[in-house]
C-alpha cells in the first residue's frame, strides 16, 4: 500500500511565513511538519507520494534522498481532490491520504484496518471545519463544510483510507466555481455507495492554519522530546529539563536554558543568555548576550545578538536583529491578541508576539506590538514601535524632531 | 500601662503610595512602618491601641492576630489630638503615645521614666517641623509649628508619655479652622500646669512624610539586618553581604545579589539578575533576566520580568513591567530631583527614580524620568518617555508618525 | 644620537577625540600612541625631544618623569619642518625624526644604518599620502604629495634619519601660503645633494588620521599582548584568550571576557557583563550589568553602568552613559559607514559605532546611529535617536506628544 500526502497548497493565512516555503515545510519542534507525517507512514507503506506545487523545490530539496518518497506535481486545477487525482497513475487498489499541514499523534493503526475510513477529531468549536455526522456503527452519513449550526463535534481530521474507486469519482467531478476539485465532494458521493468508517484520532491533532497553530504544535512536539546534550557547552551553563543541543551547536558561558527546547546544529547561544521553554533555535541561529527567547521558533540563520527579548513569536530565516529588539506579547487588557489574517482582524491567543518572514533587518531598540506581522526582506528603522503589519520589501522608519540648546 | 499609636492619617504627600493603604502600612525593610513600632512597645505595655480610620482594613487585616493589639476608630474630627481622644475609654492613668508614621531607633527606656515626656530630635533644618524650646532642666517651655525663625534645633519626635489629664485638655479643645484637634495644642496647655520632660531620642529617627523618606528609612533598617539565606538558591548564584532570603523565595541561576537586601517569601529572582544594596523585594514579586534593582522597594506581587532597571524607586503592589522598563534616577545637572508634592514642586534628593502606585502596567521599552509619580491602575504605553506625573486610572501613550519606502 | 618626535599637531580630522588632547596622546591598546614610539627609540638614542604645541600640557604631564624625554615647543610657524627646526639647538650631527601620530611595528634597525633615510610603506591606495619614487639602489628620487596618478605604491612613512644639514635647508625655506614649513619640502631639496635611502618598514604601519584608524591600530596592538591577570577576579568569571587585567582592576561575578582585551587599573567590570575582543577599558572606567563592549576604546573615568551595548566605538574620558545606551555599528545596506570629517562626508569602514568626546552624558535608552560624532560636554536627552553629529557643549533632546485616556 502507498500513501499520498497533499503538500501543494500555499498557506495564505500563514503569510509571511509561507512567502518562501509551502506550509508543510514550516518547522515545529525543529523539523518540518511534513517530516513528522513521513516518519509516521514510512514503515506502514511502500511509497510516499508527495503532491507538490507551490514552492515545490523546498520540499523536493529536503526529501529527495528519502528512499520511499516520490514527488507528483499537481496540475492546473486546485483543490485537495485534484491533488489526489494528480497521483492516480502511481496508486494501487488502496492507499492512505493525508493532508500535509496537520500535526497529529495518532499512529494510524486503526484507520488502516478499514477499506474506507476517515480520521475524525472531536473539537469544542467545529464551525470552522468540515463537520461529520456518524451513524450508530460509526459510518459517516454526512459532511458539512463550516456549518453555522454544526450537527456534531466531530470534524474531518484530514487523514483518509481509500480504495481506488475514489479516484473514479474525482475524475467525474466538475471543478467548483472557485476552480477547485475538493476531496470532500468526492467523499460525499462515495458515502452513497460505500461505508466510510469514522475513526476518532488518538491524542494531539492540529490543523496548521494560522501562525499561533504553529506555536501550539511546536509546544506539543517539544513536550515529547528527550534530553540529549551533544554540542559544545561552556562554563557555568545551566541546562534544565528536556533540552536537545545538537552536535556542532555551541552554548557559551553563563547561559541558562530551561527545557523543553531544541538547539539545532550550528546554532550559537550565549554568553549570558536565557532560553526558556518551548523555544526552537534552528540551524545556524545566534542568540547572544542578555537576550531571552521564550515559546518561539527562530528559523535558520537568524541572528539575535544582544539585549533582545523574543516571546511567543515566529521568526523567519536569516533575519538580523539590532541590539535591544523587544517583542510585546500581551495586551494591557489581557484580551486575545488581534491578528490580521487575509485582510480580516481575528482574535488569536492571549500571548502572541511577532510573526516575521525571512531576511528582515531590525535597527537598534525596535519594539514590536503583539501580533504584528513583518513581511520578508523588510528593514525596520531604529527606535521604531511597530504597531501595524509591515509589508514585504519595505523600509519603515521614523524621524524624531529634536531640540537643541547650548550648554 | 498602655500605648496608643496614631494610624488614622491619609499621608497625602505620599500619594500614590497611600492610595490603597494608610501611611503606617508602607513597608520599609520588608515590613510596615507600624510593625516596627509595635515590636518596640509590645514588651513595654499591656495593650496597644491602634487609632485607625483611612483604609483601616489594611491595618486590621494585618495585625488582627496580635495578642496585645486593639483597634479604635477615629471619629469625624481629624487631627492627632482627636485621634488620641478616640481611645480615651480604654486608657488608664498613664500611657505612651506614638505617631504611626515614624521610623526610629530609640528603645523608649528614658521616656518611660517620666510622668510627662516628649521625644525630641535634633535636626539641621527644623523649619518644617514642630520646634521645641527647653529650659535648663530639659522641660519643654515652648512648641512652635513650622516657624520661620526656629528658636532651637530640637523638634517634636512624635513620641509622648502622658498622664490621663491630657485627655481632659483635649476634650475641652475646640477644633481648629481646618476642623482638626491637634495634640500639640493640648501639650501647649499642659506645659502651663505640668512639667513635660524633653527627651532626646537616640539614634536614627525619620518622620515618613515624602517618598524619599521611605527610601531613607528602608536603608536604615537594612543596615541592621543579619544574613539569613533560607529559600531555594540556584547554581552560580552569588549572594554578598547581609541578605535575607526568606523561605519559599527562589533565587535562580547565575544571579548576583549584593546586600543589604531582603527577598521575601514567594519572591522569584533570576536567572541572570542583579540585585543591589538597599533593595527589598516583597512577597510574590518577580525580577527576571538581566534586570537590575537598586535602593528600591518593590511591593507584593509586582513583576519585573526582563531587561529592566529600577533604581531609587518605590513601586506599588501587583504592577507588571514590560520588557526594558528603565528608570532614570539622576539629573544631568546633578541637582536634587524635583518632585510634585500636593501640587507644589519640591527638591528631593540627588538620586530618585519613579514613585508608583498599585496595579500599574508598563509597555515595553518605557522610560521614567527622575522623580515622576504614576498613580494606581494606570497603563503606560510602549516606548513612552514618562517625564510628567501620571494620574491614577489613566492610559498614556504616543503614536509615532512613520515613513515607509519600498525597497 | 638623539630622536625628535613631532607631537605639535592638532589632529582636526580626529575631533572630537582631540578636543582635550593632542593626537599623539590618543590611546591604543591602553597607552598613548606616543608612548609606543618612545618605547621603540628609548634604547636607541640618548635624548628624545618631543616637539609640542597643541594641548602640550597633556604630553608634558604624562612623560615628564621619563629620563630621556625633553620637551621643545614649536614656535608660531606651523608644519612638520618648522617643528623639527624648533629642536635645532639641541640636536647633534645626526638624529632620528618620527611623526608622533603613527603606529608601526618596524624596529628601526635598518633605518639607523644609513646617513639619510626615510621609512616607506607599501599601500594599495597611495593617493592620499606622500608618494615616493626610488631609483634602482633604493634612493629616493621624487616625493609627490597626494598625487592624482601615483607613480608608485610606496608612501612616506613619517620616520626619518637625517644629518644636521637638513636643518640648514629648513632654515632657508620660506613658509608656504598656508604659513607652514613642511619637512618634505626640505627633503625634496636634500635629495639633490645627498642620497636618501628609502627603507621599507617591516610589519604593521598606520598613520592615525581618522577615528577608525585608531580602532585599527588598537586591534593591531591588542593582537600582540600577552595574557596577564592581576586584578581582583570575582566568582564564575570567564576570561578567555589574551587579556590584561591590571592590578587594582576589578572583574565582578559572572562576567565573561573574550580577549584580546585590556582592562586598566581602577576599572570595574561586571557583574554579568560581556567584554568582547579588541576592547580597551582605560583607568577608572566602569562597565556594568548586562552591558557589552566590543572592539572599542573607552577612555579614563567613563561609566557604562547597565544594559548598554557599545561596539566599534571610541568614547572619551569621564562620560556617563544612561541605562540602555545602545550603539548601532552597521548599515542596513552593508555599505561603509559614512562619517563627517572636516565638513566632508567620507566613507569609513563597514562597522563603525559612535565617536565621542569627553564628559558627555547620555540619558536612558539613547541610540546612536553608525558613525555619528558627539562633542565634549554635551548631554543627550533620554530616548533620543542620535542620527547626526552633536556639537560640543550642546543639550539635544526631544519631546514626544502624548495621548491620555481615562481608564
Amino acid at each position: 500500500m502507498d500513501a499520498v500526502i497533499l503538500c501543494a497548497g500555499k498557506g495564505t493565512r500563514l503569510l509571511p511565513l509561507t512567502e518562501n516555503r509551502p506550509k508543510p515545510m514550516l518547522p515545529v519542534g525543529g523539523k518540518p511538519i511534513l517530516e513528522y507525517i513521513i516518519e509516521k507512514v514510512e514503515n506502514l507503506v511502500d511509497n510516499i507520494y508527495l503532491v507538490v506545487k507551490y514552492k515545490k523545490d523546498v520540499i523536493i530539496d529536503y526529501f529527495r534522498d528519502h528512499p520511499k518518497v516520490k514527488f507528483v506535481e499537481q496540475g492546473d486545477i486546485d483543490g485537495t481532490g485534484y491533488a489526489l487525482l494528480s497521483a492516480r497513475n502511481f496508486l494501487g487498489d488502496e492507499f492512505l491520504v493525508i493532508n500535509g499541514d496537520i500535526v497529529f499523534e495518532d499512529r494510524l493503526k486503526e484507520i488502516l484496518l478499514h477499506e474506507n475510513a476517515m480520521g475524525l477529531v472531536e473539537v469544542e468549536n467545529p464551525k470552522e471545519f468540515g463537520v461529520v455526522v456518524l451513524d450508530r456503527e460509526s459510518n459517516i452519513v454526512e459532511i458539512e463544510e463550516k456549518p453555522e449550526n454544526p450537527k456534531s463535534n466531530l470534524i474531518n481530521g484530514g487523514i483518509y483510507k481509500f480504495q481506488s474507486d475514489i479516484l473514479d469519482i474525482l475524475e467525474d467531478l466538475e471543478p467548483s466555481e472557485r476552480g477547485e476539485v475538493e476531496l470532500t465532494d468526492a467523499i460525499k458521493e462515495l458515502i452513497r455507495e460505500r461505508k466510510i468508517k469514522g475513526i476518532k484520532l488518538k491524542g494531539y491533532w492540529n490543523d496548521i492554519g494560522r501562525p499561533w497553530d504553529l506555536l501550539d504544535s511546536n509546544r506539543h512536539i517539544l513536550k515529547g522530546i528527550k534530553r540529549e546534550i551533544k554540542g559544545e557547552i561552556g562554563e557555568n551553563v545551566i541546562i534544565e529539563g528536556n533540552v536537545v543541543v545538537e552536535e556542532d551547536a555551541v552554548i557559551r558561558h553563563n547561559t541558562v536554558i530551561e527545557g523543553p527546547a531544541v538547539i539545532k546544529s550550528g546554532a550559537v547561544v550565549g554568553p549570558l543568555t536565557y532560553i526558556r521553554p518551548y523555544t526552537v533555535l534552528m540551524e545556524d541561529t545566534f542568540v547572544g548576550n542578555s537576550s531571552e527567547i521564550k515559546n518561539s521558533i527562530i528559523m535558520r540563520g537568524t541572528k539575535i545578538p544582544h539585549l533582545s527579548y523574543i516571546g511567543d513569536s515566529i521568526i523567519g530565516e536569516n533575519c538580523n536583529f539590532g541590539c535591544n529588539t523587544i517583542t510585546a506579547n500581551l495586551r494591557f487588557d489581557n484580551k486575545p491578541v488581534k491578528v490580521n489574517i487575509k485582510g480580516r482582524v481575528v482574535e488569536s491567543v492571549r500571548k502572541l508576539g511577532v510573526i516575521m518572514g525571512d531576511n528582515v533587518k531590525t535597527g537598534i531598540q525596535v519594539s514590536f506590538m503583539p501580533g504584528v506581522k513583518v513581511g520578508s526582506n523588510s528593514w525596520i528603522g531604529p527606535n521604531l514601535l511597530v504597531d501595524k503589519d509591515v509589508k514585504s520589501n519595505t523600509f519603515i522608519y521614523k524621524i524624531d524632531e529634536k531640540k537643541v540648546k547650548r550648554l
